[in-house]
């Protein structure tokens, strides 16, 4: 495994509980000596993991850093032998993963696209859902060891861009239920309704599921911190994810108008330059109501829970 | 009853089932007729309705009906006996349920804000969701009343208007995801994938709720018609909604910038003047493919399934 960071370390976790050897690389020590705790052994980069294994899994921050660690001379693709598999569970562009997928093939590799839903918490909850993509004989060995991690594997074929794009469909889906609650608790409270009471409704009925009951409490309470102790996901990965959204929109075949996946990017934005680019991304929830004549000074002066 | 349309009907049905008498006014001869079968009896006017019970309940489509089948001089207030109990079920602007309130104190009565969300089959199956708000003796009786026709009810304080804020909220949360899904899926439909196998993902997992599951498989399937047999929520009727949201939203105190329902209001604006105005709302799937550049013009020809 390549990248034992918070993602990382909670399926390196189950998969060792599952009996599963793991060689692992991380740019951080810390991250590597707590792999070793699980009982992983640790090398000393990517090609040199990638040398010891058929199956190399990547569970890495963004497109550039799961570019560099499989392209680069210490990289995956230098180590792995012919027909090598690469399941790479990042959340990247679909085009990043097509491109990988090319140059994995020229060295006789099999690449498979493994975004996930889940945080590192629900991971070590194996409570999780895989969207996978990529050639069968590649997906029929992800599946194997994933389900050792998670509840749910869905496969979208053949194109090892695909399960991205379904990732990047979820969380612009994801966004959009925020900004959804968000507007619309403001105008329950701007009417003098109670933010709490009228969410609980929603989530008792209507929208009883997993993303409306999350994300409306944390938006309904304002509560938006979050570090490792508190479970959320970076407003910053958000805007990127967003960012993705709206370009792999416009790189699709035809070009996709998204004017919510837009107005969300400008939302997005706004928060992040107010300085929430470290919150859990519910946060645009405090500049929606901000916008609304609401005074959060208190919220934004201290966002940690006591 | 005042107003035995589909959704009165359906009450009726159930209401009549648990041994309640009801008295009905429509002003449709056949709406009349179908409420007799079910052994209601039938009066001449709403007043008439109003002066043989403590209790009218009103189910009407929109506000100026509401206002007119309350205040003229056939109306209920007219025939209300001080202390008697108006329990209004359309979705109105909260506004018109605070001016309706104050008329109906000026006459000695109770007004209750009661909308509810279901479709007449929900409220065939008792499933629905009642929000109720309005002096707490009115809200009581109107529980005792609504419990014979639905699954929850829940209560949201003195505000006669508040009800009707809680109602609106739902409706643009739930056009917010139509869009939302809409603009998920032309983004996987433009990448090569199915709409149907990433809508089941979806609605299995993360959006596993009620508003999903329904909207999900209309917008993915792009099946939108709807009459009496074929059950939805008119597209005129969602623009009338988003639009309500909007107007409560500029007389809040402070007022509310709703950017989400300012799009939903134009997108709903343009899928009315392309004809789709009878439509199910989630119609506004296909102006989104249309704007995706997908030929759905085989669908907008012949929207009636088989």
């Amino acid at each position: 495994m390549i990248g034992v960071g918070k993602m990382g370390l909670a399926m390196a976790a189950n998969m060792r509980r599952a009996g599963i050897q793991l060689v692992v690389y991380d740019i951080s020590r810390k991250a590597c000596e707590a792999a070793e705790r699980l009982g992983c052994l640790v090398a000393s980069s990517p090609r040199a993991v990638a040398e010891q294994t058929p199956t190399v899994l990547s569970v890495l921050p963004n497109d550039k850093i799961l570019w560099d660690s499989t392209l680069s001379a210490e990289g995956i693709a230098a180590g792995l032998k012919s027909g090598g598999i690469h399941v790479s569970c990042s959340t990247v562009a679909p085009e990043t993963s097509r491109k990988l997928a090319e140059k994995h093939k020229d060295f006789g590799h099999i690449f498979v696209g493994a975004p996930v839903f889940a945080r590192p918490d629900g991971i070590a909850a194996k409570n999780g859902t895989w969207c996978l993509s990529g050639p069968s004989a590649g997906v029929e060995v992800a599946k194997k060891i994933l389900q050792t991690t998670c509840s749910g594997i869905y496969e979208f074929g053949e194109d090892p861009g695909a399960a991205n794009v379904v990732k990047l469909c979820g969380n612009f889906m994801i966004a959009s239920a925020i900004e959804s609650i968000g507007e619309s608790l403001a105008l329950a409270e701007n009417n003098g309704l109670d933010r709490e009471q009228v969410m609980k409704m929603f989530r008792e009925t209507i929208f009883n599921c997993l993303i409306y009951k999350g994300y409306g409490n944390r938006v309904a309470s304002r509560k938006h911190f979050q570090d490792v102790e508190h479970p959320g996901f970076a407003l910053e990965l958000g805007l990127k994810d967003i960012a993705l959204v709206l370009e792999t929109a416009s790189k699709s075949s035809p070009q996709v108008p998204m004017p919510l996946a837009s107005l969300l990017a400008n939302r997005l934005t706004a928060s992040k330059n107010l300085g929430r680019a470290d919150q859990d991304w519910s946060a645009i929830g405090l500049h929606i109501s901000e916008e609304a004549g609401v005074d959060v000074s208190e919220i934004v002066k201290n966002p940690r829970p006591e």
